[in-house]
């Protein structure tokens, strides 16, 4: 018998978390997470993994455990339970995000089982799992040591070992230890650090940083970050306080995310300090410090409008100071990013952003020294390196080697792979066949590569249709021919070009003699390619339109 | 009479700089370089300055100065030049790259002035123009001391102050303290290192560090950078002669430019280093350091194409060593940078990248000390922050205050603002209204919002054409409709809604009663848009084709 470990999705694109372990027929699943559409995924909206396998095995599911609550591990859970139906378990603040999130796609029926990160156990089929705690960018996040029958795993999708964090959930050295004092046959952990040297820095000295600047601004201030870092909000909100000032949650992602922090205790001393948007509004503006949505610039965010003046309650003014307490925007929202730090600098507002460098954000991921801690008290025979890139695997890798492994020890698993374990040996032999799933407004799916090659093609030269009558009995062309375009060229200022088109089409067509539908497709077809790219430089897509009158 | 100064582009965009001296019947302009597509301007090359206002003006033209080779400052010369003739003036090593460009785009004729920026001075109209030379990323880059009509102004487009650059041509602080004994008028400069502390530091320490990580590598070593960064290339020649390899230029950029600067003497003891790809085939690949082109991972570079195997005369293998001595690609260019890097790691290519922080590049700006240098040399009335965005123009005027600068010395111009200078006082009340021309394929300023918004729908929904027959006599719909569509849904799999699409819009048009060519297109328009954003969440651009028969 053997124990299965697929990494379904989740290495080279970092986000997307799905992990696969699998004896005989039982099936557990370990996240399920989003990933998010590159440059090239034109109208894209989101990314989510290829469920197929899970699909195909469902008999064999027995449930999905959850680490933490980020997009990235949970975005994707309605779509897989869309397909199949199994019970979930994880943290108290990951359980409220998901039974919002279903109850936003309207799903219904699905057990979520909370379990209590610092004590409990529980079994999912033939496996046990035992969660421990670990310091994320996020509270509750978690690390599971599972016992499987090949032996106990660990599987620890995100951490970072400092023991202050904000949210005063630390990495829980005592459960770890304890929990990694049996064999250890493997470590599947995060490896998007392994190329930074040290620790991750820890969270304290941000609130330092975020007080000084704050407390020097004379009107209001606006502060921003992801709005799942509760842990900076609690900051914020311990700043707001110090200063003597109200906070107010600004942008729907952020009042939820904190209210539920705030329900389960997460959110500290946010009484009396945070208000509504409609109480702060008889303050004056150096009483006020807004937390508002939108830390990448995002088209649309609460920031965003009131850095275009369309924000219908807020705006900035000359003395307000912005606070960006958030990494640089990754590339698809960057310009949209530059754009709202422009527009508050001409608005007088003084912006501080990660370009400054004044120590306003910290990674969510942990370094190598956090990596190496987790090898020393894991000490696996075998590591699995996840949630990063190539790059990044290979970092690990190295780290790993310099632990002691021997490179056949680490296996970097492409989307699909899998390890088979068995008799404490491990072999990669697992190939599943897996796509790269595409959501695009309501489908899911049906944007492949043929449409993202035809939106590309359109994108850089529009479109050009053609409408040619041919009488059926004659096979001639009749009338005038007809070019529309769209992205093409701009019409009114080419005129010539698009009648040259006409003319000298409709010559090269009347010199073929007889005419089917199908000769003058392809005759237009070939003559305008040819045409547009002499004439214009451009390949635009060329819609040939045939009808018979 | 006044002087003016205008900044017909240059500011907000960083790059496309081109700044004009009026002085009554006399104009002069400084520099003329292209910008770089964002990732809203889809099929987009290149984008050049709006030339309005020195067409209109070109009676009044009697030269351009140049300050350096990179192409934000020389780029848009030949599509300016397609419009007016004027002398150029410039140093050696630009004069070699503008001729090649002008051969390059088949414009002949044009006067192009070499001076020496050591000693030489010269006359453009009324103005009196002192070049001397700065430290940059490229040799011969200069700053320019004018006298014009209303006293002496300094222009200077970038600078860095280190006195040790690898080409040993360092900001020659003798010319520029002399040429400023004078009152200086205004200081236009760069701003783009205004928020960096300190100097922007030298580049010896590079060398160093390249040599390091060479000299590691048992197999061939790829060196990559910004082609026109010769000094760069300098140092891994000089890297490559100590370790006793041979180098050898990859990519027609890196070519054309390294022989450029030899043939100007500067590029030193490249003589028994540099061979050819030829020749370097019969070595040892331990004996060999590739100087190749694509630091950003452009798709078609040479650097691009070794990685994903279709370079025909070049391939990456284990035990090779890549480095990038270059900044992080721009956002346009950073997926594919991305692919370049983990393609070759995957090769079992030691790579070293930005990531690492590794000591392997330094802007070619000037940081807030550089700046501040700059400021005392001349000791200004007024400040112009050129070659930045909003917030480093904001930075610059932070800089100019702390320098003791009243907020109105400072003028932070947009394209088309301008400065009018008047018995030694200054107002800025001019403003030519400029928008940014697009250069396409062969066409230059034919794109413009109307085509960009189409490109943008048409990347993110694709086109949806609807074939629709009517008799004009009975003025009703004849036979069936037909859609036919590209980047919207994929058709195989989108059968039934289309067919649906089909069904339903017939139903509504016969519905219609009596059609003409415009009720039909209307009423398709407004039905579809509606049924397949119920659909599928989507607003392709629907095309309908009327056609009477």
């Amino acid at each position: 018998m053997s124990l299965k470990f697929i990494a379904l999705s989740g290495t080279v694109s970092v986000t997307e978390n799905l992990y696969v372990y699998e004896y005989k027929d039982q099936m557990m699943v370990v996240d399920c997470g989003v990933g998010f559409p590159d440059l090239e995924m034109r109208g894209v909206d989101l990314v989510i993994p290829d469920f197929g396998y899970i699909v195909k095995n469902k008999h064999k599911l027995k449930g999905i455990i959850v680490s933490q609550g980020h997009e990235d591990h949970i975005g994707a859970l309605p779509f897989l339970l869309r397909e199949v139906r199994t019970p979930i378990w994880t943290s108290p603040l990951v359980t409220s995000f998901l039974n919002d999130k279903l109850k936003d796609y309207g799903i219904s029926g699905v057990k979520v089982n909370t379990f209590n990160p610092m004590s409990e156990s529980f079994n999912v089929g033939v496996f046990r799992v035992h969660p421990f705690r670990v310091t994320h960018s996020i509270p509750d996040a978690v690390g599971f040591a599972i016992d499987t029958p090949e032996g106990r795993v660990f599987h620890v999708p995100e951490h970072k070992m400092q023991q202050e964090p904000v949210d005063q959930m630390p990495f829980d050295k005592n459960r770890a230890n304890q929990l990694a004092s049996k064999k250890v046959l493997f470590l599947a952990s995060d490896c998007l650090g392994a190329n930074k040297p040290g620790y991750t820095i820890g969270e304290r000295q941000i609130e330092d940083n975020i007080f000084k600047i704050a407390n020097d601004s004379k009107g209001a201030v606006f502060f921003t970050a992801i709005s799942s870092n509760v842990g900076r909000f609690q900051q914020a909100i311990n700043v707001a306080r110090k200063m003597g000032r109200k906070a107010v949650y600004v942008g729907r992602s952020v009042q939820k995310k904190c209210d539920m922090a705030q329900e389960l205790g997460y959110l500290k001393d946010s009484k009396g300090t945070v208000v509504s948007l409609g109480k702060a509004k008889g303050l004056p503006r150096n009483k006020i410090m807004y937390i508002i949505a939108g830390c990448y610039g995002q088209v649309g965010s609460s920031l965003y409008r009131v850095s275009t003046k369309e924000h219908g309650r807020l705006h900035a003014e000359k003395g307000d100071t912005l606070i960006f307490s958030a990494d640089p925007a990754p590339p698809y929202t960057k310009e949209s990013e530059n754009l709202v730090i422009d527009n508050f600098i001409e608005m007088g507002v003084d912006v501080h952003y990660y370009d400054l460098d004044e120590g306003l954000y910290v990674s969510g991921h942990g370094s190598q020294e956090d990596i190496l801690e987790l090898f020393k008290i894991t000490n696996p025979d075998y590591f699995i390196p996840i949630g990063g890139t190539v790059r990044f695997m290979h970092a690990y890798k190295k780290l790993a080697q310099a632990f002691g492994a021997k490179e056949s020890d680490v296996f970097e698993l492409k989307p699909g792979d899998g390890v088979v374990f068995e008799n404490g040996k491990a072999n990669q032999n697992i190939k599943i066949p897996v796509k790269e799933v595409l959501v695009a407004g309501l489908g899911v799916g049906d944007v492949g590569k043929v449409v993202l090659s035809d939106r590309k093609t359109l994108s850089q030269y529009g479109v050009a249709v053609v409408v040619i009558k041919i009488d059926p009995k004659t096979k001639k062309m009749v009338g005038k021919l007809e070019i529309v375009s769209k992205g093409f060229v701009f019409e009114k200022s080419s005129k010539k070009l698009l009648s040259q088109a006409v003319n000298k089409l409709e010559e090269r067509i009347k010199r073929n003699g007889k005419l089917d539908k199908k000769s003058a497709a392809t005759i237009t077809l070939s003559f305008l390619q040819k045409f547009f790219f002499d004439e214009t430089g451009r390949r635009p897509i060329i819609i040939p339109v045939v009808v018979e009158t």
